[in-house]
């Protein structure tokens, strides 16, 4: 049993790492089993399919990410001062990346909405309840400020898309330029897009 | 002359429609040529690899964008008016999209950064680029807006990235809820972002 567990960990991790840097489509069973170092054979044991593996990785990494954000965004700082430290969580994680493997990978859940949301279809609800469930704990966030009379927004939950939004796309030029630097606007945009009554930077 | 410049259109329409609905890595040549209707021996005529073909989509791809951005950012509308009718064809295009293939197929720019960035440095150089040149052209017109007293940015070229950036992110969720309803926030999120002196929604 103390075996088997271990093959199936060491899948998970191979995988996990393989997708951050390669994605989805670019991988093969024979390659992850092969990183991973353990037979085929047991690739099948563990998991139905590629796919199948996928949506694991999507969850073990999710459920972590979503302690990280619970851990913060429940904290008993002030509205505001969570989201921030939010996005200063953003970069170090991305910046730990870029020191560990030489690249900055990005958002896991970012890069196969954009590759694979098209293709199938557990893999899209997947990572549709994932950005709803971070739309969510921002969105209860920027509510609360709302009540402070911090930030100014028609729709608490539309602007902690667009809040989403703007931190997808700081990290894909993160990503595409390997450089945590446009993670840096992140605070000013944000106080800028729920109209704070402090003075908003770009 | 007629036929091999016929089967080199075929071969980039081909390529075009496929990096769009399943990205870069999940294709191969042989199913290139396939779609394309031409032998497989013709495509190392016209392309010395994959790679090739995929800057020459991109570059196909971007002249044709950069031509629309060029007619409505350099028009003699007004600012602010002209990145409105920005956003206003980015969603056209993305429901056209929808319409014609029934899935909306994103910004083929944005999908490769995240697909390629890591993968291929001639890719991610061409992309780079890609995107310099829209944060400049969205700049000229913060910059515009500016000086009429429009907006209050402390820097243009950051506000513009953060424009695009945020025209990415919602342009990832379009593409992740098949739903161009996302897009239709970019307006009002980028007056936010640019401090316009008229009233900003989210």
């Amino acid at each position: 049993m103390g075996r088997t567990s271990d093959a199936k960990e060491k899948i998970l991790t191979a995988a996990h790492s393989l997708i951050e840097q390669r994605g989805y489509s670019a991988l093969g069973v024979a390659e992850i089993c092969k990183t991973a170092g353990v037979p085929k054979g047991s690739f099948y044991y563990f998991f139905e399919s590629k796919e199948a593996l996928a949506l694991a990785v999507i969850d073990e990494h999710w459920a972590a990410e979503q302690r990280g954000w619970n851990r913060i965004l429940g904290s008993d700082a002030e509205p505001l001062e969570r989201l921030r430290r939010l996005f200063e969580a953003t970069e170090a994680s991305q910046r730990a990346g870029q020191e560990s493997c030489g690249a900055i990978s990005g958002c896991l859940f970012g890069n196969l909405s954009l590759e694979m949301s098209n293709q199938t279809e557990a893999i899209r609800e997947r990572l549709q309840e994932i950005f709803e469930a971070q739309a969510e704990m921002v969105a209860k966030v920027i509510a609360e400020a709302q009540e402070r009379g911090e930030v100014n927004v028609p729709d608490t939950r539309a602007a902690a898309q667009s809040v989403v939004a703007q931190l997808e796309g700081q990290v894909l030029f993160a990503k595409l330029y390997n450089n945590t630097s446009p993670l840096g606007t992140l605070w000013g945009n944000c106080l800028a897009l729920l109209g704070a009554t402090v003075p908003a930077r770009v």
